[in-house]
């Protein structure tokens, strides 16, 4: 056994058995042991963005690590986008990152650079591993690192002789390591807060994290109903409970004026796993923390801590656990539109044909921001968004939550812009098969930096500033992209169209990209 | 004028005058001030290592730096890879990056990540701007240290508050920074270097950098002349003048063996802007030292020095200014083979098709490593090959290329893989109506990889190996993927086919995408 082998055991000894990969020379051992030692699902992406940005998607669904294999430095900055937002979306991930053999990095060969340094503004956690020896105690402080909750990143660098040598004994001989649990929540601050909820003022819970999973928002809406206090949710969450029978949280808007003004009218905003609401970027003559100046903000727990019992305690605190959830929504059986494309009519499309426990994967940008209303009563589902506000997310993250839960269907929604930063994605979707109905909103544009351009006091593009925002010449043909990798697709320029176009690719069992010219 | 205007307006003062770039919300004031400031060519790509790589193509040939205009820390890091390669290759970039106005910072904003510390690994200089007041001295001096030689990655930080600040009066100011020299070779080396030219011992010079433009090695051929000595260059450079007319300088291989051999001869390796030379990657058993144990390693001098100068200064102290150089090539008029597609027939059909004063951008790795031999008497040309090892680079270099010299046709020859990381480029090429020939050689796996296994000592690659090293299952449709982007395309089979079709993509004028099936 060498130290790949035992990279690889010990990572199924810690059910970490996905792995996300785009090898090169230095991880040619890693990739060798494969064939030595069964059960790692390794799946190819053809640019390491693809890569990390699937192992985001995987934590999501499965609730544990994928692992990745990048090749040296350049690998791991290829990838270092989608860590940015599995970062801010607090999913585990454990990164493998191949180096040179340690005497060949002295050497400064073509492909060495500073790997720690790369890691470290995307990882919770960067070590060096200094031996064949040290692979397997290394390797299982990289898992309890990337599940420290609520979730890190970690990233494990393997020089290539640390790979290759050999090693006594043919098994991972160290005991599995302890998976921290998540922070006590504070009984003090429970009670501080149900004190708040009590007295009656204007309050609004404001909920991130896993507090958007059901059994979180149930809870929520218990004490909404014991309390008649306000559900909200951050903008971006890393996976949302939707649908009808789940309780609904109304989500901040991304536009600053409309993120205050769902804001204003609370005196209290009670965070569960939420940060202070802050807008998305700056603006001139607008102020970024968004509640109204004056409101009394309490943090009752943060990601880190164990969010549902303290749900059930701020529950328990306001007698709401015996009482029926407020704001359940009811299944809303409108049949698709038909007509002319509009945003607002691709959300009633989608929500019409939308399967029984879809995972949604939203990276519509502009063109999604209606979709949260028409899809309130659409079959129940996940909605997975973009936390790190990193474009190229949507489609990485679409294939690890289709790996995670392969009897779900995952539809993705694309802007065309994002859609283009990991369009390697696709070849990876048809390789392995996976059951994911891509949907871009062919826009032919950045159409949010056009409103963004007013937005920060820029006023209205010239021509070449509206040619650095536009996408139209050439335009890009999507169902031939799609083709081109293995993906079948077609295109719809109407609403009767797209749900066509729609109901083809759910149907299928296998990928589907649907172009809706808008 | 505000503060983004203040710095196109600067860039413009230094002859900075194209700006590679994929604007976000920070950055919207300077693609505004585009339109107020006329000079500015700005190219739209639709992902930043296609940015990156063509601000290090546009050096490469324009010999000044070109800007890149990149959104935050995550539109930095997916540019990370191709200013890897750019580091390698001593070019110079200038890149800006957007951040969130300061007080923003603070907030933990969802884009909010550790810029400067994303940005170091791969720069020699980061600065981030204060204050909009600032912004001219720091662009001033941004432009020194991406012009201080050889050629360097310089990193300007722009918060969005100091891009939209207003500032009195409407020019930049301030004079413009003084350009550093290359720094002068040192009269003693080249001495010594001429008395172990005299001694009559085998001798190398290894040429790297600015030395392998057409007139350092025209001075290395008289040299050679004069001492009989060897001419190498090195395996990566970032511009090597080939083809007809030009002094024939061997390219040390990527394959140790036969790196090892080709040094085995010499006693003496005289680098000229050159490493020592190290192998690619380490391998069991085998030295990263490429030279035999004992060889005498001199360097003349290095990448940031006067090279052409110490080159003269060498012929000078041998006697050989007035001598012919040695070693030019013939002009070789052979007519383009057919019969079956091979590597070996691919590399005559390119030399006998390539025009005059092509650029040929290589990065068809394992498929084009016979392409040295073949080319030699083609018509002349420049070489430029991957110098930091980091895939994705041929495409987007290609571009820069092309914006820097728009009179000369660029070729990119291509491995499948490797195109595949940044083939937004395409697209790029299509809007821009660039004058490149893309060739992509469609291997159907990672082939370099699937030697590089074997190297490594992990033996013959079992299915699942096989499986990470293959791009088969898909095959990617090259005709339909370059066209779904708006390049017309065409695929070859046998030779005859690979003429015919790269005839068509060399009479255009504009892109063109043959693919290669091998």
């Amino acid at each position: 056994m060498n130290g790949a082998e035992s990279l690889v055991r010990t990572l199924l000894d810690e059910r970490v058995d996905v792995c996300f990969t785009n090898p090169g020379t230095s991880e040619m051992h890693f990739v060798a042991a494969l064939d030595r030692v069964p059960g790692m699902r390794c799946v190819l992406g053809l640019f390491e963005g693809v890569v990390t940005g699937a192992a985001d998607g995987y934590w999501r669904m499965a609730r544990r690590p994928a692992s990745t294999l990048l090749h040296l430095g350049p690998g791991l900055a290829n990838g270092l986008a989608n860590l940015h937002n599995a970062k801010k979306a607090r999913s585990g991930v454990l990164n493998v990152v191949g180096e040179h053999a340690i005497p060949h990095v002295a050497l400064d060969a073509p492909l060495t650079s500073d790997i720690e340094g790369i890691a470290r503004p995307m990882s919770h956690w960067v070590r060096t591993i200094g031996s064949a020896g040290g692979v397997e105690a290394a390797t299982r402080d990289a898992v309890q690192a990337a599940t420290t909750p609520p979730g890190r990143i970690a990233t494990l660098v393997l020089p290539a002789d640390c790979a290759w040598t050999e090693l006594p004994g043919d098994a991972a001989g160290g005991a599995r390591i302890a998976r921290l649990a998540p922070g006590a929540f504070d009984a003090s601050v429970i009670e501080a807060a149900a004190a708040l909820l009590r007295g009656g003022g204007k309050t609004a819970i404001v909920l991130g994290a896993d507090a958007c999973h059901e059994a979180g928002l149930e809870m929520a809406g218990r004490i909404a109903a014991a309390t008649g206090c306000a559900l909200l949710t951050e903008f971006g969450v890393a996976r949302v409970a939707r649908g009808a029978g789940r309780v609904v949280a109304t989500r901040i808007p991304y536009v600053v004026a409309a993120a205050q003004a769902t804001l204003a009218p609370y005196e209290t905003l009670l965070l569960v796993g939420a940060a202070e609401p802050v807008s998305f970027f700056a603006y001139p003559d607008k102020r970024g923390r968004q509640a109204a100046p004056g409101t009394r903000i309490v943090e009752v727990a943060d990601a880190s801590q164990d969010l549902h019992g303290a749900l059930a305690a701020l529950a328990d605190a306001v007698s709401a656990r015996a009482l029926a959830p407020t704001g359940v929504a009811q299944r809303d059986r409108t049949a698709a539109p038909e007509g002319a494309m509009t945003i607002e009519g691709i959300g009633r499309v989608v929500a019409a044909l939308l399967p029984d426990e879809a995972i949604v994967v939203d990276e519509s940008v502009s063109s999604g921001r209606g979709f949260g209303t028409p899809t309130v009563g659409a079959a129940p589902h996940d909605w997975l968004t973009g936390t790190g506000g990193a474009i190229g997310f949507g489609l990485p993250t679409a294939i690890g939550a289709a790996i995670a839960a392969p009897d779900r269907k995952v539809i993705a929604l694309e802007g065309d812009g994002s859609a283009m930063y990991t369009v390697q994605s696709l070849w990876t979707m048809a390789r392995e098969g996976l059951d994911i109905t891509v949907l871009v909103f062919a826009n032919r544009a950045y159409r949010i930096l056009q409103g963004e351009y007013a937005g920060v006091g820029a006023g209205t593009p010239g021509p070449r500033a509206t040619d650095m925002l536009s996408l139209d010449r050439p335009t890009i043909d999507w169902v031939g992209l799609a083709r081109s990798m293995g993906v079948e697709a077609g295109r719809a320029t109407d609403l009767g169209e797209l749900a066509r176009e729609l109901s083809r690719g759910l149907a299928s069992r296998g990928p589907y990209l649907v172009e809706a010219v808008l």
